[in-house]
Order: C-alpha cells, then sequence, then structure tokens
C-alpha cells in the first residue's frame, strides 16, 4: 500500500499564490478565515487525512460493509465508526456551515480543500459524512424553522448524516418516473412509501441518526417531474421540538455489490408508510432537490480529483524506485543493475499527464468553489448573480472532466506498475476502481455534457462561457508583456476565440434540430475542460514566478505548463473536430441496425 | 447478467466476405479448411462459448481459485473443470495444431475466431488453454525430437496444459535481470531453483499435468538478456520416452488478489531444484520466448476484443430496453412513460464507438492472423518473408490497440448502464475489470508502443509499415471509380500518406536523439492503430456492397464506416500533434520536481 501525503503545498499555492484566497474571503465577509487559519486547516486536515483515514482504505476495501438481515442494520469496515468520532470530535463535520447551527462558517472552498484530502485518503469512508452537507443545504433554503432547528445542529455536529433519497430502479437520469408516493395526514406529517436503490450511507453504525430526503410524489401530483415533492424522513423519527424518538416504518432491504468503494453502505432503501414532513412547497422538489445536486456535483468532481491526487503520489514512488531496462541515452544509475524506469519517456508521459491534469484540475475546482462562495457571499448583487452564473457553467465541466481524468489518472497510474498494478496489494487497482464510480453517481458524464450544452449554455445564450472568457481574455491583456508567459499566450487565446466560435455553430445548428447538442456535448465538454485548464496552467506560471515558492517549485510549474501545452491541449483538435461532425453519423443509424 | 451471442455474422463477413478466407487458406496449403468448415467451426464454437463457457462468467468472478496452503493443489471454480473436459472432447485445444501431434491442422486465424468467442464468454476460463498454444510453438521450434514426442501431443490433446514462466518480482520488462538458474546434470537434465511470478494457470485441477516453460540462467551465463535459457519443466517429470512420473520439485506458492479475472490462477510459482530440460541453444532462451510471446501478443489483442464484442452487446440490449427521458426530437414512443435510451444521441456516441472499433479491430486483427499463416505457410518465400514482416509490425498494434480499445469499450459499457453499471449483476463491471488486465500483460501498452516505433519501424526502416501502405494504396488505386466508397477515400488516402510522413520525421529526429522514439510511441501507436482501422472500414463497405448480405447488413456497415471517418479518425488530429511534439516536454523535468 502505498502512503498518502496530503497536497498541502500544492493546495496552499493553488489558495494564495493563484486564487489569493485570503482578501477573496475577506471581500465576501469571511474574516476569521485568515492565511493563518487557511494554512492551519490545510495542515491539521491533511495529517488527519494521512494518518487516520489512509491507513483504513484498503480494510474498508477488503472488509466491505456488513447488513444483518434480522436487524436491517450496517456494520463498517473496522476502524470506520472511530475515525468517524474523531472527525466529528475534531468539529470537521461543520467547517463550512453556518455558526447558526454550530457550524465553523468557512467558505466552501476551504470545505473543498478538505474534501479533497479526506476523498483521497479514503473515498468510500468519506461518502458518510460526505452526503449530509447536501441535505444541511437543502433544509437550510426549504425547511421549515421547525425543521431547521430539529435537523440542522445534529447534522452540522456530525451526531446526524444525511442521504439523498432519489433514484429508483426504473427512475434515474428520468426522476419524474419515480413512484414513491407520500400520503398526508392531518398532523401535517406524511407517510413516505417506496423503494429506493443507490442510496449512499443509507444505512450505517456512525451516527445516531441517519436523515433521508427523499423525493415522493403527492397523491394530486402532476405527472413528471413537476409532480415531485422533497420530504425528511429520518431513521429514528424526530418530533417537532427535535427531541429523536422510535424507530421510523424504513430500512435497508440490501446492500449493492459493486466495483469499489466497498466501504460505503450502498443502500437498497425501503420506506414502509415512514414519517416524513414535506420540505419546501408541494411539487417543487427537484427545485430542492438540485439544490443539495449542485453541490454534491461539484463534491464529486472533488473525488476524481482527489484519486487522481492518489494513483498520482503511488506511481510516482514506484517509477523511481522501479527498476527496469536503461535510459534511452544510457544508463543512468550505472552503478544499478537498471534505471529507475522514470528515465522512460513514456513513463513520464503518464506521470505528466496525470500531474498536469491533477494541479490544473485543482485549480479548475478551487475557482469553481470561490465562485460558489461569492454567489452566496459577495456584497454586491451584481457579482452575486456573477458568480452564480459561472460556478453554474463550471459546474459539469468540473464534475465531468475531474472524474473522467481521474479514469485516466488511475490507469496510467495502474500502467505504470505493469502486472503489479492489477494486483492487491499494491493499491492502484482500487483506486481505479473507486474512482470508477464518480463518473457515474450524481449524473454520468453524459448528462453533465448536456447540462453544460444545453442548460447551461444555449438555455442562457452562453452567459457562463461569456464570463468565463472574459476573465481568460483579462488575464491575456494584463500579461501581454510579460515574458513569464508569453510562450503560452498565444495557444490560450486561439483556443478561447476557437471555443466561442464552436459554440456559436453548435448553437446555430441546434436552432434548426435539437440532436445537435447531444451530438456535440461530449466532445464540447472536453473541449471546455482542455481550454479552461490551459488558462489555469498559464495563471499558475505567472502566480509561480510572483510567488515565494523555491525555484524548483516554479520550474516544475513552467515545465507541466509546457508539457500540457505540447501533449494534452492538442486533444481539443480531435474534440473541435467532433464538434463540427454534426448529429447525421449518430442518428442514421436505426436502432435496429445496431447489432442482433 | 447479460447473455452471450457469439457474433458469427460479423466473423463470417471478416472471414469470406472481406478476407476472401477459403482461396487464401486454399493458396496456403489448407485445403481442408473449405468455406463449409470454417463455417462449422464458427457455429460450433460459438455454440459451445455461449452455451458452456458464458454461464460460468460469473461463477468464476464470484468463487474464484482456491489454493490448498497443505497440498499446494489449487481448486478452480464450479463448472470450470467439467468445461474444459467438454471443450478437450470437442477437439478444440487441437484446432491449429499439427496433424503431426494430432492437432486438426487449422489456420491460426480460425484460432483466432475461436478465442475470441471463448474470451468474449469467459476470459479467466479462456486462459486455461490459451498458454499451451505459446508452449506448443516453442517446443515444436526449438524442442529436442524427444521432447515433441512427450509433450507435444498431450498438450495439443488437451490432457496437459502450458504455462510461460517469465517474471520475477524484480524482473518484468527487463527479462536480463531474472535471478532463476539452471544447474545442469550428469544425464543431461538440470535443476531449476527460483521464483516466478503472475504465472497463469500455473497450478489447476484441469489437467493431468502441467508444462512450465522456464526461463533461467546457466551458471555461465553472461550477463543481461543474452544469458537466459529455456527450460521444459512439468508438474509430474516426463521421461525421454515420454512416460508421467513423479511429482516435480515445483509448487504453487500463492495466489495472486487481483482486480479481475478471478476465475484464472494467477500463480507465485517455487522451483526448488525442479527437474528441468534445456529446449533449443544455452543462453538463446529469449529467441525461444519471443516465438511463445508474439503468438502470445496477437491473442491478447483477441482478449480485447472478445471484451469489447461482450461489453457492447450488454450495452446495446440496456439501451434499447432502458426508458428514461424524452428522444431529443419529441417522443418516439409515446405510447410509453418514456424513450429507450438508444435515441439520446450521446448513447449512440458511446454504442457506436464501440461497434466500430469492435468491428474494425476484428478485420485488423483477423488480417494480421492470415499473415501469420502466411508467414508460415505461402509456397514463395518472399511472400513468406514479406507477410512475416507485415505480421510483425501489425502484432504490437493489435495487442495495444484492439486491448485499449476495450478499456474504452468496456468503460463505455458500464456508462450507457449509469449507476447500474457499477453493480456486479449487471455483469458490466466485471467485463471492465477483467479487460483491464489486457494492457497490462505480456507487455504493457507502453512496451507495444516501443515495439511497434522501435524494433518494428526503426530498426527495419520502416518495413512493415511500407507493406502495409502499399496494400492501402492498392486498395485505393483499384477502388478510385468505386462510388460506394468514394466519400472515404480522399481521408483515407491523406492520412495513409501522414502516416509515412510522421513516420520519416519520427525516425530523422530519433537520429539525433534516442529519446524521441520512447516520447512519440504512444501517440505513434494509435494513430498506426485509427488509420489501419479506417482502412479496415473502407475496404469492409466495399465488402458489404459486393457481399449478398441483407440491405440491413450492408447500410448498417455504411453507417458505422462514416461514424467511424466522422467521429472516430479526427483521433488522430491530437495523435499526430502528440508524435510531432517531440521529447523536450517530456525529458526536461527533473525527477526530483515530479512531486515530493
Amino acid at each position: 500500500m502505498s502512503n498518502y501525503k496530503a497536497p498541502v503545498t500544492d493546495l496552499r499555492f493553488a489558495l494564495h499564490d493563484v486564487l489569493k484566497a485570503e482578501s477573496l474571503f475577506a471581500a465576501m465577509g469571511f474574516e476569521e478565515a485568515s492565511a493563518d487559519l487557511i494554512d492551519a486547516v490545510l495542515e491539521e486536515a491533511g495529517r488527519f487525512s494521512g494518518s487516520v483515514l489512509a491507513p483504513l482504505n484498503a480494510v474498508g476495501d477488503q472488509t466491505g460493509c456488513k447488513l444483518d438481515k434480522a436487524t436491517n442494520e450496517v456494520t463498517t469496515a473496522p476502524g470506520f465508526k472511530e475515525a468517524y468520532a474523531q472527525f466529528v470530535e475534531g468539529g470537521w463535520t461543520g467547517l463550512t456551515a453556518s455558526p447558526d447551527f454550530g457550524g465553523q462558517g468557512m467558505p466552501e472552498t476551504m470545505g473543498m480543500a478538505l474534501s479533497e484530502m479526506v476523498s483521497s485518503a479514503n473515498l468510500a469512508w468519506s461518502l458518510f459524512p460526505m452526503l449530509s452537507h447536501g441535505a444541511v443545504e437543502a433544509l437550510k433554503h426549504y425547511g421549515e424553522d421547525w425543521q431547521k432547528e430539529a435537523f440542522l445542529k445534529p447534522l452540522v455536529a456530525g451526531n446526524w448524516t444525511g442521504t439523498m433519497c432519489l433514484t429508483e430502479p426504473h427512475a434515474g437520469t428520468d426522476l419524474g418516473l419515480l413512484k414513491t408516493r407520500a400520503e398526508p395526514h392531518a398532523d401535517g406529517s406524511y407517510s413516505i412509501t417506496g423503494t429506493k436503490i443507490f442510496i449512499t450511507a443509507g444505512e450505517h453504525d456512525l451516527a445516531d441518526n441517519i436523515v433521508h430526503l427523499v423525493l415522493a410524489k403527492l397523491p394530486d401530483a402532476p405527472a413528471g417531474p413537476k409532480g415531485i415533492s422533497l420530504f425528511v424522513t429520518p431513521k429514528y423519527k424526530v418530533d417537532r421540538d427535535g427531541k429523536q424518538g422510535e424507530r421510523n416504518e424504513l430500512h435497508c432491504g440490501a446492500l449493492e455489490h459493486k466495483m469499489g468503494i466497498h466501504g460505503s453502505s450502498t443502500c437498497v432503501m425501503n420506506f414502509d408508510g415512514a414519517q416524513g414532513y414535506l420540505v419546501g412547497q408541494p411539487h417543487k422538489g427537484l427545485q430542492a432537490m438540485f439544490v443539495m445536486m449542485n453541490s454534491a456535483r461539484l463534491g464529486v468532481g472533488v473525488q476524481g480529483l482527489a484519486q487522481s491526487e492518489r494513483a498520482y503520489q503511488g506511481a510516482l514512488a514506484y517509477a523511481r524506485e522501479r527498476l527496469q531496462s536503461r535510459a534511452p541515452k544510457g544508463a543512468v544509475q550505472p552503478d544499478k543493475p537498471a534505471d529507475p524506469i522514470i528515465a522512460q519517456p513514456d513513463v513520464r508521459r503518464m506521470l505528466l499527464t496525470t500531474k498536469a491534469l491533477t494541479e490544473g484540475g485543482r485549480l479548475l475546482a478551487a475557482h469553481a468553489y470561490t465562485q460558489l462562495d461569492a454567489a452566496n457571499r459577495s456584497a454586491d448583487a451584481q457579482a452575486r448573480a456573477d458568480a452564480d452564473t459561472l460556478v453554474s457553467f463550471l459546474t459539469p465541466i468540473v464534475k465531468a472532466c475531474l472524474t473522467e481524468w481521474s479514469i485516466e489518472a488511475t490507469y496510467n497510474g495502474q500502467q505504470v506498475f505493469g502486472g503489479h498494478g492489477y494486483i492487491a496489494e499494491h493499491g492502484m487497482e482500487q483506486y481505479a476502481r473507486d474512482a470508477r464510480i464518480t463518473t457515474l453517481y450524481e449524473g454520468t458524464t453524459g448528462i453533465q455534457a448536456l447540462d453544460l450544452i444545453g442548460r447551461k449554455t444555449a438555455a442562457s445564450q452562453g452567459a457562463g462561457l461569456k464570463l468565463f472568457l472574459a476573465e481568460i481574455e483579462q488575464f491575456i491583456a494584463a500579461n501581454a508583456n510579460n515574458p513569464a508567459v508569453a510562450e503560452f499566450l498565444p495557444a490560450l487565446g486561439g483556443k478561447a476565440k476557437e471555443w466561442g466560435k464552436l459554440t456559436i455553430d453548435v448553437l446555430q445548428r441546434a436552432a434548426a434540430n435539437p440532436e445537435e447538442l447531444g451530438a456535440a456535448s461530449w466532445d464540447y465538454l472536453f473541449y471546455s475542460g482542455y481550454v479552461a485548464v490551459a488558462y489555469w496552467w498559464a495563471r499558475s506560471v505567472v502566480a509561480a514566478q510572483a510567488s515565494s515558492h523555491p525555484e524548483a517549485f516554479k520550474q516544475a510549474k513552467l515545465e507541466t505548463a509546457r508539457f500540457y501545452y505540447a501533449r494534452i491541449l492538442p486533444r481539443t483538435l480531435s474534440h473541435a473536430a467532433g464538434i463540427a461532425a454534426g448529429a447525421d453519423s449518430l442518428m442514421d443509424m436505426d436502432s435496429v441496425r445496431f447489432g442482433d
């Protein structure tokens, strides 16, 4: 098992040197989020992740969760419960929550840094506290006062955890098809009946209560997505003054057998007339669910980033120590029987691909989180609106690209290890299996791609893209005479222009044929991601030069940027061709001709 | 679990309509390989694979192999032994072996078709008989007469199976580092001592004896790869008249815990002074091993193809039946609550990507096998030499591209299933885990890429590429006035020219800097694969038009070719940029600057 060392230096670089987090946070009213406190959070979260959570990663994979069919209780892997108690004790569950409910009121951007480290160390474990965040957001925005009082404090404190109960066997992407129903009672409560699947942390032994946020239909619900309501339905009933009562009529019917994240309990949840309360307006549940989902999607992007980082650390260590063959120009360690494989150009290609996409992706995500904070907290209404537009636009890019790059990073990690990459003891195969969920849940990559080109671009005439392109143009103008970055600006400027042009082209075609959006969506997503990261690499070079980091750090940023522009950014060539190709070659084939 | 239906129609198309197998085989002296017999083999192998092997695929994954530490015996999953007995009974183990040793003397191309179906149905199971092929080849070419007599008949009959014992913990790619030693005895035998890892089918309960082909060093061996010898070292000793005797001093020390192919026993093999016999000349073991390895590499490419086919079948069935959301232009099944997801453009993109790479890849592989047969059997010496050059050139492309495409195909299969793709019961996640070995063993993709650009191109001044480009040019010239394929020829001709030009460029740069080969190798590999498959798609369109297949079949080939040229072939744009980018962006970074 390779160990995990939190990338505190690179997180500090992202937050302080590139994003100027301290002044950014201060302008949003996060006065407590000083540079010192930021650093302390990074150090301590890194320490906790590396020393407490990382050693439980393989244990969770091997042991998994156990469901006792007699009691419907789930037991987590050895050490998980104790680690969670320490996490609660350290106040981590409330890092970004409002002080009104016992939280520490830190920016969501800091929550992202915490999430990255926790997810790198132990993705399966990280899912137990993670889902509470969405439940808190939904209740904070849509809950009645008594619901906020009753549920938010224990969720923020971590004594209770939350879930999102959306999916049913026949209703995944298309939630309008769901069948779970809610019968109203005279006392204002509801009886929830139905089966939900893929419920992460639906049942476990880490917390005193589990607060399910459940989508269901009222008896008078219109058909489709406009007939869905949201209910809060805890494992143990909670009365209006917040007292935890008897067991509710819901239970875990089965645990899924999954490719990875074995340490996480992925539950089939049966609601058998469980007591629930309506959250928000009747039939407006999807609106509240999107509040949970958007934040969850950014969070899943960070999970991808986290798996990439961990795979990189393992692959780098192995590439430096594994001796096989000689370097192309002759021995670099002539006293050894062979050279370390990091001397091989193609091994370097794999490592640098992951390094460039991980460090660049970290900035892509961190920037999106600063926009999320700005959307919530900026003093100026226009600034809030712009930040909201920008983070909405960036969310599918962060979710899909960072998770797809984690597939590539964990793939490359295994390839660097050769046959050993397929063997459990080296850890790489677990990272690959664990990372594999991230492109599937909270909306597949295909769904993110459609969200980006449809709702986030076509539906708003490219408002988000315009804001992002303006930021890139501003950067290019500001650095027109900066020799440190001169080698990158022509390519960056050219790609930014092309991004706008490709967008106009596809939107025009889509006006005549709505299939054009879906046909272009996947290539458009990646094109967007690669150009966005090219911007962050150029900014990284400028920020590194201006920073007080050692010369070797500045040099590494410059060299990685050069690699990115030489070997990764050209992927936009094929994606641009895919965007331009149009829908016909996808749509002409009749379903029967796909095969027997 | 999705079922497997052998793609007999497409195999028949590849063999009869595109490759004209009957006349090809007849010209090589395979007179028995008539069209009728070819079809009978395809039908029967397809039936056996679908009905006997496919149902054991999930069983093998869930049960795996068990090692009894007391007896060092390995028990395979329920049903594996019985299925192997049926396979032996059916004569399948000897399909391509020489009648001199009890084989049926069919072309290797027919062996490929059998392998594809068997590997699709059950990759883990397929590895037990597969390794015998390499052992037979090595002994046939390099064994002494008594060794041929003693070992080949039972191997061909399938009563015994073979292994290749190459890898040691510290020696994978770099076999020159291996430490296993062979001490000579006066009676002409040797004592083999050492530890081998990753030995596929190293121990199992399917056969009466297991014939290990072991690389080891003689006491007077020069250092490095030129000091390696090959030994035949059976589980039960075999005397010079072929009689099976007592247990040899070798045993399985452990089974590896792997990401997939759980049904296959991947063994640590300990040789404790085991009796062995030298095969071929002292210190010339690598030469014999390459005979085994080249055929094994083509075979692993076919395993990749097989996983792609199985993933495609599962994903297609699901995409046709899963109802979610509406088609972009409005309901296609208005009487249903939603449309099947195959109505979505991006789902079609995923399916067509797999279909195009699988059917095109099948021809790429089948063509390489016909060259292998021609290299062995053509009457004309020059034809044999050319075929040998061509199959050598194509082998790393087949091995690496078909296995890499299986990663993509199984990835797409899971994505089509959404969250269900991560759950064991649907099978897709097993295909992804199983396929994952194919880019690692028998030389990683990086090793294949180096082999292609180095040994198979630079070292021979592009002899193999020239032969293949000549074939493409001949095809283009012959079809200059064929309207069926006119839309594809300009792109194909352009890419073929560019392929030649990029090759010259990189070889020129490599003359000045040997790092340029490794730096370009990965992009060069994929560039080559995508252009090669573009050729096979153009030929498929021509062959389909000229065939007696139904119109829907011809139309599907044309539409898939159009998709390939519109959406897959443009990947060459980024690979060409990668080839041109040069080595600096990979090599400038000092090892210490890659990270902490």
